[in-house]
């Protein structure tokens, strides 16, 4: 089997992540996995959701869209068709939900971090990518308002990547575009610095899968998860990396 | 632990499906998993979407709505509000990719399945008793244009259920709305009835999972997918069972 | 002449109302009239709209749907569309007006009661059942709030049905969808327990209509009228007609 | 009892049609009812709606609008809010089902008329104002069209005008808004120039009604409909009235 | 060079403004300029947008639309269509804009005044008659609640007009749509009574245009404006210009 | 008077282009002035616009929007409004009317080109900022089609501006953000490589502006738009440069 690229089955394309790319956010990267490329940007709102006024506790919410040129083909804008597809808003509930999973919503106080996703080229795995460099951009974005001696909003690390059965039966790591629209299975992982699963989104797209490929698909997204989490320790650096899972 | 009706933890809630319940659709039942109840029918269109036009190959999709009055406290209507919600809308694609998983689109002709899931009363695992229902709606509607001799659209079965990690950390089957607001994992598996995963997704709500955890609840989602399989074979009878994987 | 079931002119088809239809809502029921059936559920909310704010006054409120798999051809949801369309504002309009017509809304104190009329098939005929099923579900609403000595919200019985002129020049009781597709003149009807109008809406679909025409298909109408109040009170019980009127 | 100004419980407000208001439509008049002011146009379009495509009938469709500064407290405008009231679409049906009641829609050929109705002034009574004005703006533009020896479209008069109880209990005709807000009992009537209902719309707003008001109030509407079919005559003058109905 | 209508190049067509047209807005002009006419009313609102809440600052905003039966051609209705076009938005910003410009938003006090200009016919010109039949309106509608001794809100006069470099290449004055629609370049100016410019909005349509040609517009617009502006004092008369910018 | 970057009152901001930035439109740069980042991309359409259809003509249409995180604060993303604001509309109409006035729509074929412009930091100047840089991505992408010997199908440089009279009353290039929002006047400039102007667009913000400083403006806006052109033929490269104005 040779891939698209000419990668291993179990390597990540080459990745980087940008810190500062914008003025204003608190936080915001411009983060690079192979041709995928995605700003996500961090801004702190002094107000929360309504089922939250008053008690102190924080909210992240996600939002996700694809730039018309960041397709082979143009992507007609939302804004214009007016309203936001099934999968844009599949797509912004799993970003905030992962993200949650990784933050101490009381420690955060009543403001809500709106993470903002913005592929400005798309060439597969732009949810799981997404995801990743948000997480860098809220830990910016946190750093910016802790206190010392309290508690860091941020528990631990997080990152996700796309695995999948290549059309070839063959159990691969990081799908570029071309490499998913073949696939006959398709997987997101995302997972904690502690090697946690936080979510597991597999689907048989072209047959089911059995047990054996699902045992394959996960042990290729931990591996991935594992080095991008190590790559945002390198880009975070000492100081912030040691805020990460601070209790005081 | 105590599950809230009792049940042991690898039980079913009791489960009903009713054919023919409606008069107009191609095929129509009501199925009942405890308290929750869905109407899914199976009305075929003659024609199909843009992209397959000319190509002879058919389509399954489906639409899922909740009554307003169907939820403990009344729930807004869609038509209202003026659109669908996220999660709605990522039903409906659960929904629609899970069944064309178990379909020959080319044996299906150039035909619409629109699948309507309605939800009359809902106390938890309403996507997944839509699946379960809207499987045996797809064999009603696929049998009403069979001839003999040709194949049979519909491969295998296919059966849906809820999983989780309850509040108190045992894993659970079929969680009912209250155990499923309070789980801290929540999973929603699809299988076949050659014992294959169609869709896997599993969610930290409250905290990540371990691989332990979720090896516990594949397989019992698998003993939930299985009995109701089972189930849908009853109720659909020896002919119509014996049509589903015909190969001519 | 013969009618498509052969009923006399002036016979209701079968009809049925079942209680409890569903668990939530403070009334909930089921009828049918021939093969129309309707959902009818009444949920009781603290607010009332920004006009009755602080007056002490309730309001009534109706909300009406078909199931897409209710009719002969699918229709297409109104959430999927994204806006109602002026057939379903204008029978949520007329169900609401009429039930408010026999409402004590100082003695429904600042609540709104939802009406949620829910078409799971339609023969002909939907608005009108909707209106004798909803009064049924009102009825039940009110008394789950009812205190002793205090006047009961329900002043007098509701019911309504439809009349026409068929295709033959007859008129006729109770149109089902093939007749009433082919009348040529078309009203609903909708009349109190002491037997006055609330609602006369008569349409020349074909022709125009003289006074002779429109006195018989008012003394149909209430005909129809009369016989359904009966049975709502058959159904309702003892202890829940008492109530109705009842001013302390 | 003294009416608002001093009119007779049976008397018609001053009462005006002006034609040829705009330049560019086939038909277009201006009618004034007391203080309502209505623009009523009639254009024509060579398309119908695709349910007639090929048939040779033609079609009637109308709008209505209120201009945001017709009414005491300025109305919102429906296009800034994004879409149309309910109130709005009845009234838009009523309007285009009183005329197609009275054309020929095979005379008419394969042609829309599409009537607007632009309320600048609104004093009560707009829905009926507006079909006796767009009943006038019709018969412009049908004889616009109109080649000799053909069967003329409209194939009789037609006009409306709304009757109610007033809160003193007393039957009147052609209500303006003081005295509409405070009617127990509200009706519209459209009629034909033979005299035939092709509306009775009646709705007991403050109460249920009788046989014997529902009588008074049909006798009022005739006298109304009467009278404003008589000047719309004169204002179409000879020829034009002549059209009306001609077989050939 | 011939003008459709034979005018001379810096010519305006025939005007007049007709006041008191509407009875429940505090202001309401009909203004034509040659074919073209447009209601213009002016509102007041107790309220003010929310970024003026307590400041003591008042607000004019502006809505614009075309009755359908306006052009020669139908336009779809906004409100049909669910959403306002880029040009309706464009008008409206354009004349808000410009009529705060004469305006003490201070000595307003925290009321909105809500422009409304409604074209019944459109022959050119629209934006630039509603701005002048608008400061009209707003004349008249401040001075419903001025109290002696105070600043009146109106500062200095308005008026506006379009100019345009013809299809043959020569500067033209109050183009009607014909001329509009041929020429090459179009400008619209807006002035004050000072003979300052409020606006200068000129666009290339169908080639560049030098600084001459600028020059030249300019001044053909500075002379329309000055004429519209003599002809708002004739109509406003003595006791409404002695108001407009007086101090106390 | 200082400037609030030490600038001279006639000096643009550092600018700079940089071509080829994504991967799949036919052109697309990132643009520069000073903290004003913009994305343009030019898309190659296969159809044009209806009204085009058949004859033989091209198009050219932009769309213009804001990342959330681009402003100073957080600005909501428009597909989740459901509607574009008339802002974005108005900006989007004069990219595509001044890019189409140095476009040969017939040299272009039945083509439509897609100008995207997505600000991805706005800090004043982002409308002008985007034409100046789609003018470089409309260059590239007509070069990917054009064939030797043909007219190419853009006829001239083209740049914009913006020029404003401060809060201190001197005329001023280029405005920032800051001084955007104290400005008593605003202009747009677009002109032409031949020093002709496409679009004047001046408004007094604070106060109406008089001949003098109309003058003084667009002397500055000449002197801006002449520098970026002259930067514009920089980054084009001789052989782009030479294809502009091409006639064969």
């Amino acid at each position: 089997m040779t891939r698209t690229d000419r990668r291993m089955a179990d390597a990540l394309r080459p990745y980087e992540i940008h810190r500062h790319f914008q003025k204003y956010p608190a936080g915001s990267v411009l983060i690079e996995m192979g041709n995928t490329k995605v700003i996500c940007a961090a801004s702190i709102e002094d107000r929360v959701p309504f089922f939250l006024r008053g008690t102190g506790e924080g909210w992240i919410a996600a939002e996700y869209s694809l730039l018309p040129s960041a397709t082979e083909t143009r992507t007609q804008r939302e804004a214009v068709r007016g309203k936001q597809s099934g999968r844009t808003q599949e797509i912004e509930r799993l970003i905030g939900r992962s993200l949650r999973s990784v933050v101490d919503t009381k420690a955060l106080g009543e403001r809500t971090i709106m993470i903002d996703c913005d592929v400005i080229q798309a060439d597969g795995g732009t949810r799981t990518a997404s995801i990743t460099g948000a997480f860098v951009a809220l830990v910016e974005a946190c750093a910016s308002f802790y206190e010392k001696g309290k508690i860091f909003p941020v528990k631990d690390f997080l990152s996700a990547i796309s695995v999948g059965v290549s059309h070839e039966g063959e159990p691969i790591l990081d799908l570029c575009y071309e490499e998913d629209s073949r696939a006959i299975v398709d997987m997101n992982v995302v997972m904690t610095g502690a090697g946690r699963f936080v979510e597991v989104q597999g689907t048989g797209e072209g047959r089911p899968f059995t047990h054996e490929e699902l045992g394959a698909l996960l042990a290729l997204g931990e591996k991935g998860c594992r080095e991008l989490i190590s790559y945002q320790k390198d880009v975070l650096g000492g100081e912030l990396v040691w805020l990460v899972g601070r209790e005081g």
